[in-house]
């Protein structure tokens, strides 16, 4: 939602802008730059989302993926449905409850996620380029770091 | 809207997982953090977003106000009403165009804005001092350079 904004100082006491003040639209920009590279594989953000959460387990189930990626169940169907159709996902039913379905990545699949992904650092790459090598690396560093950390420490504070 | 998974390497290329992927779920966890020092000073996000906006120039109009902060009109109208009854801010017809509305601070809305970006910016501190004084130096360089970029220039790529 809101921008915030106040780059410097001004009389108040902060240097800089809020945290989330500079994340929320680097970020929002950051998932804009990927829908190119995403529209030319045929892919929709959360088939994209789909197809790299498979890829942290080997299969898991419809509902279980869902949760992992935020999406309502209802929503993520027709999503596997047209990667299966495709031929980048395999579904077949859990031995230990038939009513669940397993989840793979087909070779095919991983193939496609591995070039997307690819595409996208690559532009991501240019960006960061952009920075000196140090702010670069710290920024990496820190960042996979930070969101590493369950988001309950985050919002959690004193 | 989606999580990317994938933590580091599994076969595939990639040695990190995308920008975007991190940074959108840590700037959703950072604006939450936000929410209860925002509550204790009785502030909704967008009512802090017009107090931080409105440092950034001494005046300017209700519309240059909403776009900046990315709100429609309807929904700021609201907002500043309650600022003004509060005592945070001031409106006054623009002497240049009698249907335009000049907007400031007051002194109270001026401290009230420092007390909580203070309260917030002190939570954000806790969190950053987990980093290596390095990683933190680079992580807020290039957060500060990245940030002041135009969206086009981060969307655009090749």
């Amino acid at each position: 939602m809101a921008e915030h904004g106040r780059a410097t100082e001004c009389g108040g006491q902060s240097a800089r802008k809020d945290l989330a003040a500079m994340m929320v639209p680097l970020g929002r920009a950051l998932m804009a730059a990927e829908l190119p590279v995403l529209e030319a594989h045929g892919l929709a953000m959360w088939a994209y989302s789909v197809l790299l959460h498979l890829e942290d387990e080997p299969v898991r189930t419809q509902s279980a993926l869902a949760q992992a990626i935020g999406a309502d169940k209802t929503r993520i169907i027709g999503v596997l449905d047209d990667l299966e159709r495709r031929g980048l996902i395999l579904r077949r039913p859990d031995p230990a409850d038939r009513r669940a379905r397993l989840l793979s990545l087909t070779p095919e699949g991983r193939h496609l996620r591995d070039t997307v992904q690819s595409a996208i650092q690559h532009r991501e790459n240019q960006l960061l380029a952009r920075l000196p090598a140090a702010d670069r690396r710290g920024f990496l560093n820190a960042l996979r770091a930070l969101s590493a950390l369950p988001p309950e420490e985050i919002t959690g504070g004193d």
